[in-house]
C-alpha cells in the first residue's frame, strides 16, 4: 500500500506542528512495505537496540527520540537546498529488533538495510548503539559486491577485537567489518578520537590495515576543514559509508549518550563536516548512533542535534545529486 | 487505504517492544482515513493543544506521551478480558490543531470526533487541555441529536463562565456544554473536586442546573465505590460521555499536569472507577486530558497512568459489549 | 510605607496568573515594614537557610519555591471559607539569613518572628531546615512569657542533644526548646515518627519530659483522625505552635526533601490534620520546613503540597476566628 | 584480609554522613574475600546487570543507587531492633557481571550467592533486572539440596516460558526455577499481580504447578495483612526465598523502574509485609530488583524505598534470630 | 509610593544572597507605580506570555526564571563599570498578561513599555515568546514619533507574514513591525540565522525592504566582531532597539527554549556583542526572549545566561552614558 | 592492611565496568590506612563539604559523583601515557567532614592532606566547595616548610577578606592563604576570571601582593596556550599547587556548580591547560572543586568533565616523572 503522509490533515496550513500527528522522521511519509522503496532516494531506518553498550544503556530509545526532535522541512539556510523537496525521502520504520537478543536484532537491521540497497536507495540508520553499524555496513558492502570506504566520526575507534571478552559489542564493529572484508582499511578514516581507549594492540591492528586516524587534537590543531579534506581525499571516489557516533561531540552539546568523553567537537563543526562528506563522497549508507535521550521532544539537545546532523547528511546528498 | 499495523514486522515474536516501531496508542493499527472507521468499535483521537491553560502549559505534548507510555495488549488481570482482542480499536491520529488558534483547533477536534460518531464508533480523545472536551462532547451530542450525560473526574469543576475574562478556557468547557444544551445538567456528575476553585457563583449556577458534585472529601468519607454507584445511578440509561482530567489524581502519582492539586485520588481508585463507568454506562465518547509529560516514554508516571486509565475505559467497554 | 499588592495590575480580570507578577505567598500583599504588621492577622515569614542539615542540602531554596507553587485564593471546597478573605494575611518577606552562619541566621529569624508576635499577629514560617523551629518557637514562647505547647508532624523527633557532635542541627531543635523552657513537654505531641532514628537515649529523655509520640504505625493502626484528636486533647487550651516537617509525608508525594523516609503520611491526611489542629488549637505560630525543591513552580509536587498544607493551616485559623 | 569499615574515620562523631566515605550498603563493612564470610549472618551482593529487560533499561545502575540512598543504622522505630547491631552484616560487593553477556553474568551471580550460602550466611541480592533471581535462587536451592519455597512480590508473574522468543529474560526466571526443580510450586506465592501480562498459557502452567497468586485486587479487597498471612501459611516451615520486584509498588512511589504498572502497593504495605515474611519464614536468600534510578543519592525515591525494603528484610531476620 | 529595595534587611552584610528576599531582577528595587519611573534610567519589564509559540511552550515562565538566576551587582570584570551603580535601574514588574488572550497581553505589554518611554527611561523587556517584540518595539517607535532601527539576534528571522495561517505568532513580529512602519528596514540587521526557516518568500520580502541578514555561517567565517561592526554601521546614529532571542545561542548553552537550533553562537560571543551594541548604538529599548526554564534558580543555564546577556546590555548602556 | 583493588573480580575480562564494583576514583585501589601511603605517588582525597557556599549548595555530593563518572584507565590518546600504569595511585577515601561544622571539617581535610604529604605523595583533593583549598594548600605549605606557588583556574578570585561578614567562606580561601604565608603572591596566578565579582578592594589587595590575574577576556584575546605559558613562567621552578574550580568552565559544559558564570572556558582548553601545568610545574598538591552533581554517574556532564580534568592532571604528573 502507499506510504502514509503525516501532513495531509494540515495541508491548508502548509505545515504540520512537530509535536502533532504521526511520528516520523522530519514528518516524512511512512511505509514498512518494500514495494514503496522503489520510488525512494533515501530511506530512514530505525535500529532501536542497546544490548551491546559497555556502560550506560538507553540508546534503544534513540530512534524515537530523534524523530520527536525534528523540525519542519525547509531550505538549508547556508546550502540553499531543501532535501525533503530535492530527494524522495521515506521513513521506512524500525527494524524488528528484540530486547536481549543482539544476534537476531543485527539480522533484522541487516535485512532492512539490504532491502533498501536492493531498491537502489540510500539507507540512513538511526541507532541504537554503535554495534548496529556492523549489520548496516555489511548489508551495504554485500549489496556493493565488495568492501566500501568508511568515514567514522567518534570519540572511540570501536576497533576492539573483544570487549569484556565478547566479540559482539558497541566497541568492536569496525574491527569485524575490516576483518570480514566489508570495509577497505585503506579507505577508512576516523575523526574525533580522544580519551583513554583503545590501546596499543588496537592501534597496531589499525596501522596494519592502513586505517587513518584523526584525533581530536588534530581537529584542534588543524581545523575541521583540513581534516575533512584529508578524509575525503583518503576515501576517494568509490562507494562509502558514513558512521556518526554522537559522542564525537562534546558532552556539553550531546549529554545524552552512554560513554561521553569531554573535549569533543562542536555541533557546528560536525554538522558542516557531515554535509561536506555527503556532498563529496559517494555514500551508499550512513548511520547516526548512540543517542540515549533524557528529555522530551526538542527539549533533548542530543536528539535535536542528532536530527540536524542527519539533515545535513540529507542536504549533502541533495547537493551532490542536484 | 487500509490501516497500518505496527506489529507486522514482529509477528514471529508475537509481540512488539513498546519502544520500537510506529508510535500508536497501545500498538493499535493506525489510519487517518474516514473510510477505515467503518470497521471500528473505538477510535483513539489525539487533541494536542494547550492554548487555553491558565497556568503551566505542556499538555500539547500529552497525546504523543500517552502513546509512548503504553504497554502491549493482553488480558486485564482482574477483568479477564483483552480489550484489544474484544474490540476493533483504531488509532485515528491527531486532530489538525494549530498553535495559537484555539478556535480552529476546536473545530478540527469536533470534526474528527464527529466523523468517528458518524461511523458508529466510540471516540476516545487524548488531550490536550480540558477545553478540548467542549468540541468533543459537542460532536457527540450533535450526533446524538440531543444532550448527553456526563461523568467528569477532576479536581476542578471547569464550569467558569469566564476565566481571565475569556469564554474559551480550560476552566469553562462544562459551563458552555450545559448552557448550549449539549450536556444534561441533571445527568452530569462531578467526582474528585477539591482545592480553592470555583466559588459561589459557579456552584449556584451548577445547582440551578441540577449538577451533582462529589468532592474529594466525599470520596474520602464514603469510598470511591459508593460515589461511583451514585454517579452511575444519576446518569442512568441514556448516552453519556466520560471526561477524565488527570489532575483528579494526587500529584504524587500525576505530577505532570498544569494545575496540580494535592490530596487527590489514587491511581487504583481512578482506574477501577473508569472501568466500572465504562462497563455500566452507555458511553458515546470519552477523553483523558491535561497530561503535560516530563519524562520519556514509560518513565513518565503521569503518562503511563493516563495510558492505563484509557485501557480501563476500553476494558469496561469490552466488558459491556462482551 | 503601605504593602504592595501584586494583583493590582490584574484587577480588571479578577485574578492574577500564578506565574506572573511579584512573587509573594499566595499572591498576598508584601511588606518588610514592621509598621504594616499592625493590621495583620497572619504574617508569612521566609527562613531560607539549610546550613544545619545532616544529609542533602537545598532547603534554602524552599521559601521561594513554596511561594512559586501557589494557587489563587478562593474558598476551601470542604471548609467553605476563603482564608485570604477572612484573614488579613501579609507576606512579611524573608529573614536576613546569611549562608555559612547559622547563629546569625537564627537570630534574624527570631527577630522577625518576635516582631510579628509583638504586633499580635500569628507567624507562619516557611523553612528552611528544621533548625529554624528553634528561633521561631523561642520567639513565640518569649512573647508568650512562658512555654508553649507543640504539635510536631515529622518522620524524626529532632530531639537529639548533639548531632555529629554539634548542638545546632536540624536534628536537635525540639530538645533545646524543651530544655530551655520554651516548650512544655507535657503539651508536646509528635506525629508520624518512623525509620531508624533516634535511639534509646533520646526516647528516654522524651519520656522524662512527658512528651507524647505517635508513630507512623499508630497512624496506620488507629487512623489519622484518632491520633489528631489525642494530640489536640494533650495540647489542651493554652497557646501552642504547629511545626510541620514535609518529610512526614511519604517520599512519593514529597520527594524534594533532604532526609526522606519511606512509609509516610498521605497529603490528604496531613492537610486535613493541619486544618483541624489550626481550628481547634490556639496557635501562636507555625512552620513548614525541609522543602528542597527540584522542579519549577507548581511542577514541584513537594512545594505545591507544602503550599497547600500552609493554606490548610490558614483555613483552620480562619475557621477558628470566624 | 579483614573487611574495611567505612565509619572508622568518623568514630569520634558516632556516625558517618551518608554522602561521605566509602560507598557500601547501609555503611556496612566491605569485603570481597570469601574468608570474611565465615563471621557473617547476612551478605549483601550486588548484581548490576539489565541485559534482559524487555522495555526500559537502567537497572544495572540499581545496586550502586540503593547503596547511595541509605541512612545510618539504628533501631527500627516499630520493631525496636537494630539489624546492624543484632546481625553481622557484610557488603560482599558486586558479582563480576559483564555487559552484553547475560550467561556469564548469571554464572557470576550464582557463584557469589553460592559462596555466601556455603559460609552459612543469608544472601541478600541487589538487582539488576529480575532475571538475576534465576541464578540467585538456583544457588540457594542447590546449597539446600532441593527446592525452596518462594514469596514473590511483583506486578508481573515472570513465568513466561519465552519472552520475545528468548528463554533468558526478566520475564521468565520463575518459570525456569520451577521447571528445573529449584522452586517448589506448591510453596511459591505471588503477591501484587496486575496489569495485562501474562496470559492464559502462563496461568495454566502456574495452576498445574500449584502456584498461588494474590492479585493487587486481592490486596485491595482483603488487605495486605490477610494476604501475607496466607502466603506465610502456604510457604510453611521449610527454607524459602523472598524476591521483591520494586515494580510491585505504585509508580508514584517507585517511578524508577523499567516496566511500571499503575495501581500498585504502598511503600508502607510492602515494607511491613517484607519484615513480617522475614521474621516468620526461614529465609535462605532474598533479592530486591528492577531499581532503575533517576536521581542522585537519597533524592531517588525508588532507591531510597528499595533501601528501606531491604532494611525491613534485615529487621525481620534480626527479629527471627533475636 | 516609593520603590521597595530588597536588600535593606541585609544592609549590614553589604550583600543579599540571591536565593533570599524579594525576587527582583538583579536585586534591583521594585515598583509598579508609573510615578517611580521618573527617576529611572532603565526599567525592567516582564512579559510572561507564550501563547504564540509554534512548538514547545514554557516561555511564560521566563521572566521569573531570569530574575531567579541573577547574581549580585558588581563591576563588570572586563568593562570595569557596575551598571547597577552607574544607572538607576528599576524592576517595573510584569505586564498584566492573561493566558489564552494574546491580543490583550500584547496591549498590556505595549502600555507598560509606553509608560517607561514616556518617563524617558529605557525599557528592557524579559520575554515571553518573541511575539512580545511587536508591542514592545511599537511602543518605542510610537514614542519616538517614527521608525526605529533594529538589531536582532536570532536563529530565525521571525518575518513570516502568517505562521499556521495566523498573523499573530512568535514567527511574525518583525514582518509586521516593518510593514507597519515601526522599524526601518534599511536600519534592521539580523545576526545568527541558521537552520531551515524561513523560505524564499520571506527572504524576498526582506530584500525588498533592505533588511540585512548575517547568517551563522557569516559569524563562523568572519568572526562575531566583524559582523557586529557591520551591524552597528548599518544601524547608524538614530534610535534603535535590540532584540535577543536566546535561541541564537547553541542548544548546549541554552537548552531551555522552544525551538532550539543546533550550531549557534557561544555565550561569550553573544554577551560581548550585546555589550558592544548597547555601548555604540542609541538604544531606546531591548528585549531578551524565549527562555523556557527547566531547572531552579541559577541551576538553569539558559536563564543564568539570559540574565548575564541582559547585564551586558545594561553594562553597555552604562558605558555609553558614563 | 593492604589496599583493596576493585578490579580483582573482573581480572579475567581485563576490565571492570564503571558502574559495577566498589566505587573508587578511576577504579584505583582503596585504603584509609596511612601505612599504605608509603608506596604511593598520588593519593586521591575526597572533601565532601559545602557548608561555605554563598549560593546553591550540593558540592558535598561532588566527590562521590566524580568517582561515579569515571572511565577505565588507559593511555591518554594525545599524550601516550597511562597515568594509572605509570604512577602508583591510591584512592585514600574521604576526609571525615561533618555537616554544619566547617572548622572541624577543614581540620579533617588538612590532616589527611598532611598525611599524604608526609608520606611523600602528591595529594589530589576532590571537593567540596572551594573553601577546602584553604586546609589543603595549608597542609602542603606546612609540609613544604614555606609558601608554595599557586595556579588557580576559576571564574572568581576567591580573595574576599569576608563574605557576608564571615571569614570562612568559599569566597575567601586564597586571601587567607596569602595573608597567612602559605601562598607566595608573586607565584600565584589566576586564570579565567569573569563576571561581577570581586571589586576594587580585592583587586587592590591582589596587586599589593603581586598576584597575577588572567581574565577570561585574556584567554579569548590571547589564547589559552599563551596564558598558560605566562602562568608557568610566573610560578617558576619551586613547589606549587593547582586549584581548579569547575566553574571556570562555561555553564554549558559544567552546569552542575553552585555559582555558574556564563562565558567560560571550553573543556578541551581546561583539560589541556591542566595537563600542561602538571607536566611543567612541580606540583605538591591539587584540587578540583565545586562540582554539585545533577545526574547519575557519567550522565552528569559536570562530574564526567571533572573526572577527566583530574586525569589530565595525573597524566601531566606521569609525563613529568616519566
Amino acid at each position: 500500500m502507499a506510504p502514509i503522509d503525516p501532513s495531509v490533515r494540515w495541508r491548508q496550513y502548509g505545515e504540520k506542528p512537530d509535536y502533532a500527528g504521526l511520528l516520523t522522521f522530519g514528518g516524512a511519509s511512512y511505509s514498512e512495505d518494500d514495494a514503496d522503496l522503489a520510488a525512494v532516494d533515501v530511506a530512514i531506518v530505525g535500529a532501536p537496540m542497546d544490548d551491546l553498550v559497555s556502560d550506560k544503556p538507553g540508546a534503544r530509545l534513540g530512534p524515537r527520540a530523534i524523530r520527536a526532535a525534528g523540525c519542519p522541512p525547509g531550505p538549508h539556510l547556508e546550502a540553499g537546498v531543501d532535501a525533503f523537496a530535492a530527494l524522495r525521502i521515506l521513513d521506512f520504520g524500525d527494524a524488528p529488533v528484540v530486547p536481549g537478543d543482539p544476534v537476531r536484532s543485527h539480522q533484522a537491521i541487516e535485512d532492512l538495510v539490504a532491502a533498501v540497497r536492493r531498491a537502489g536507495a540510500t539507507a540512513v540508520v538511526l541507532g541504537g548503539d554503535h554495534s548496529i553499524a556492523e549489520p548496516s555496513v555489511r548489508a551495504c558492502a554485500l549489496a556493493n559486491g565488495g568492501p566500501v570506504g568508511l568515514i567514522h566520526f567518534d570519540a572511540h575507534t570501536d576497533t576492539g577485537e573483544l570487549v569484556f571478552g565478547a566479540r559482539l559489542s558497541h566497541g568492536t564493529p569496525m574491527r569485524h567489518l575490516v576483518d570480514d572484508g566489508h570495509v577497505d582499511g585503506s579507505r577508512y578514516v576516523q575523526i574525533g578520537l580522544r580519551g583513554y581507549w583503545p590501546g596499543p594492540e588496537e592501534f597496531a591492528w589499525q596501522e596494519s590495515h592502513g586505517i587513518t586516524s584523526h584525533f581530536m587534537h588534530d581537529v584542534r590543531d588543524r581545523g575541521i576543514e583540513a581534516v575533512v579534506e584529508d578524509a575525503i581525499a583518503r576515501v576517494g571516489a568509490g562507494p562509502a559509508y558514513l558512521s556518526v557516533d554522537i559522542d564525537v561531540l562534546d558532552p556539553g552539546v550531546a549529554p545524552g549518550t552512554g560513554t561521553p568523553e569531554p573535549g569533543g567537537m562542536t555541533a557546528a563543526d560536525l554538522m558542516r563536516a557531515c554535509r561536506t562528506v555527503a556532498q563529496r563522497v559517494d555514500l551508499v549508507g550512513a548511520d547516526l548512533v548512540e543517542v540515549a535521550p533524557r528529555e522530551i521532544g526538542s527539549a533533548d539537545i542530543t536528539a535535536v542535534t542528532a536530527d540536524r546532523v542527519v539533515r545535513e547528511i540529507l542536504t549533502g546528498i541533495a547537493l551532490r545529486r542536484g
